[in-house]
């Protein structure tokens, strides 16, 4: 029996054992790619819980970049980058529910696929920025095109990476607030977490009727913190399956894989994100799997996983995790 | 041929292919252990470069909890905590050296060994704190102890964890500052970084005559982050064999293992230890491995790795890797 | 002649000179206030550069905190606080223009004023918060209801303060987001500057057609950094000047008064804040002023005035300021 | 009557109304400047509470700039930077009482005297630097040298800056620790604050025997933050008086003024050295002024003050002050 059998989506998930529909949101559909996640955009496609979308991503630059040559400051045009699919309407979701983004698989998107990358001025980890603000000329702008395929990133003649896609960017709608899809805070965002990946499921809160899903900015592959401010940008084919959780009313977003269960912090300074991803997972060991709160706070000190999202973008990300093993009750 | 034999400490090592002395530094050898670490105390072991040193060292609370019931208020006693092993003395060490630490084996000390964890007012990350400064009630004190032997770590009736032993405080002496060892920086000191055991060799600047190495603060195992502040602390048998590496001009600690190089920053805010970790990452593949400084920043935004040592002491610890499989010339 | 007539606002203000008409913005044209500050809510004004507004603005807790029975988490309902009158637009207003706001009185309003100041669970800057998230248990609800008047604000028995009134909020528009009116950033926002009150101006980037002018969250008196998260929160009648200055081009917004020329930056860790605005003062002192970039950077080094706005928001806000007798040329 | 017959140290002090003798501590009785503050330095004078002494301190270069084309980098050598006279030992003062220093006066020393203003490469706030580690090139190396008389800072052609003098770099000794005088804590230190000048009394935490009190670091004049990390360094003649507080036991440097009391803090991220000032600001009030807890936690929401020493050294200093008239009792 898969793992998914018994992941939360598929124990608690309101369209579990019914008939999966498969849509697809492909470009043209789409139409209009957003750049803020808020309750103030058209839906362009509205599902059941349990159905299968098939989304057509486009790249974070979408699709600005196509040679060495283009350069970040000539073609890009703040704040109108990391284009997102959606908004996607899912039936029956209301304020206090959660939504779950199963990702099935990732594929690369057109004949000859290439991801992009590229130093940015004044963005990224190991310089100046527009919030981190110094006096320094900025590093120089630089673009790399990379071959991709589903096995490898092809970096450059001296190095080849393993493919290990993710979505960087997947939300439901903050109540009130339209945030620009740079930032990642507690609706989800600009996470940037390697982990969201095929095989994983996030659990998103749902603040604003229909949940209003969006999602966009994969990543052929990325290192822990994305330091540079770009991962390996690409277009996809990305088939999710999402479902809907009634009542669980969680602040930050979740995620759950084979073998761990995570809580995903945003925030500045980057201890603060680390806080709210530890205290989320407390807070969940404690109403879901049993533990007494300061038991699991004590053993979270002894086995606990961190990843680091970003720590490049306008707020970071970190998410807290622990293996599935030490939840079982004995 | 083990990676030991490739290892920078053996190509590089003055001690490299010599006779390997073995010294004891007992309890008793040592005397009064440390609780700072700098130029102003008095040796208490001097070694050659490649020699063996068996350590004997304390728990982080030198024993002073015994029991569940022995409170940290009541039997801690700042600033004297976290006692130290040392200062050795490396023959021919100056500064603009590194010392290099590779740790054998980390066995639990005494005839029915337990570590202790416990929660401490106003220390940990999910608290106010010293510095963290709050008028909010502290949280509960409570003590654990847990049995521990080389295989597991017997943390509750419901969860046994594995035996994952590392060293937490590591250092050569600064320069003039004499710097209580509970503070990381740029000399490594209280890093509590989990990737510290066995199998593990810690590159560390020398700042003045003789290195004057310290070590101390063993863990039976931790997490990432060890978010209480204490993760399971107990006394040990530590073997290490220590070698000198002439004219290594480096600013901050750094590991290697058989898998990973990696950086390591201490600093606050945390995203300051995560960006001298990356920089100093940056530039030693530049100058060791031949990469261009911009394709290193670069190439680490996809493949880079980080391990967040602490964020509970007086300065935070992270450590940036690359793996070393995409160092190698093709 | 008074400062303001070599104000920048009259010297190079669209409607410096012309005929001053003078609107009423009212509880009951204004309708519903809002809780973002964004480019999607309908105008309630439109008026033309030069004119004044008076306007009611509402306290923070829209009045729903009478008594000093009435509980912050009984009677206030995230996200709907700190509610803005606006938007106003004003004619001409494009991207890439300043509107300037130059606060001419604050009243208290109402037949017998009280301001409100509150202790809110897990808000403000000596407790775990949202974002800085602990385990500890909150600080206790304590409201305080306190009467204001012109001169006083009489805030117990022993301590009597002087009415030294405030706007807390003001901004124009992002360029696509909606942003909460608790939050500060390059738009303005919730700076909760003490310096902005009748006798200051205050410069705002536009980043939407017509500007779109959001105000509101009054304080008959604050202290720096507002440091259990809430200042003498009161209803007032405002009366501001609205002008339009074409083509000037900033990041973040400014402030002017008889005194000196002040940058305001809004970020997190608040040393980012202050970076921000130290650099936009830089900056300024090189545009407008004829410094040399490095000599003003060294200069303020040695004169700059810096005023802690808030460290209890979403983002902390700074302003760094520079008296103007050193500005003039000699 | 002057304020200074009310304040804390001649109400508290063990030298009050005694006779005050005066002390000279010349370079030449100096000897070796400091340039850790701790317990292990040789004393240069043993003084009784209530005594003056006249001290004359070296500038934060030691004389090493002695133009405008001597660069920094080519001058100073890390970490033997700042120096300080001491340390001076306070008969009778033991861990947990405090060390009073009232400056009387700071008066420029030498026959033509200039002060020294510079760009130091990767040291300041609007640049990155040996923490916040960047990749970029470091500013230039720019060094001006400035007359300096007991009126005025002769900053440029344009520019002519009051001189208002004061005392960089002050403290006790650490308990265990050196600290380089760099560096500020909760012993003091490098706190940069311009309210510590003639006219100003600091308390300061006794940690070890005699108390150990180190000075030096004078500048003739600095902005709020020191921005550029460096303020008109210059040497002095400078006389203290010190008395001596027994049982006194403050966590963090105090100081006093004719117009307010003020808590010091010194941490990074700058919000926690404000969280510091404002707690510690809080708990005086309510154990010396008879104010309940919450009462002056909401006050100081209404009525506080913050001065900004420096967000440029290892650990940025804030100050948190209220006016004395508001702590009289009615």
């Amino acid at each position: 029996m898969s793992w998914l059998e018994t992941s939360i989506m598929n124990t608690l998930g309101v369209g579990r054992g019914g008939k999966t529909v498969t849509h697809e949101l492909t470009e043209a559909k789409q139409g209009k790619y957003h750049y803020t996640m808020g309750p103030y955009s058209d839906p362009v496609l509205h599902i059941k819980p349990g159905d299968r979308v098939i989304v057509e991503t486009r790249d974070a630059f979408e699709g600005a970049i196509k040679t060495e040559q283009d350069m970040p400051t000539q073609k890009l045009k703040m704040p109108f980058l990391n284009p997102q699919n959606g908004p996607i309407m899912i039936e029956g979701a209301e304020k206090g529910d959660v939504v779950a983004v199963y990702i099935e698989t990732m594929a690369p998107r057109g004949p000859n696929p290439r991801g992009t990358c590229a130093m940015i001025p004044e963005f990224g980890a190991l310089t100046g920025t527009y919030y981190t603000a110094t006096l320094n000329d900025p590093l120089p702008e630089v673009v790399r095109k990379i071959n991709v395929d589903e096995q490898f990133v092809y970096w450059s003649e001296r190095v080849t990476l393993p493919y290990k896609p993710h979505i960087g960017t997947l939300s439901c709608s903050p109540e009130i607030d339209s945030i620009n899809s740079l930032t990642p805070d507690n609706h989800g965002g600009n996470m940037d977490l390697p982990d969201m990946g095929p095989g994983s499921i996030t659990y998103l809160p749902v603040r604003s009727p229909g949940g209003r899903l969006f999602i966009g900015d994969a990543h052929a592959c990325q290192g822990d913190g994305e330091v540079c401010g770009v991962a390996v940008e690409y277009p996809t084919v990305t088939t999710i399956r999402v479902d809907l959780i009634k009542g669980w009313n969680i602040e930050w977003p979740r995620l759950e894989n084979e073998e761990v269960i995570m809580a995903i912090g945003s925030a500045r300074p980057l201890e603060d994100a680390a806080r709210i991803a530890y205290k989320e997972l407390v807070l969940w060991m404690v109403k879901n799997y049993g533990f007494d709160k300061w038991d699991a706070y004590m053993m979270l000190s002894q086995c606990g996983k961190v990843r680091l999202g970003n720590f490049v973008d306008p707020k970071y990300t970190v998410g807290a995790a622990i293996s599935k093993k030490y939840l079982a009750l004995k």
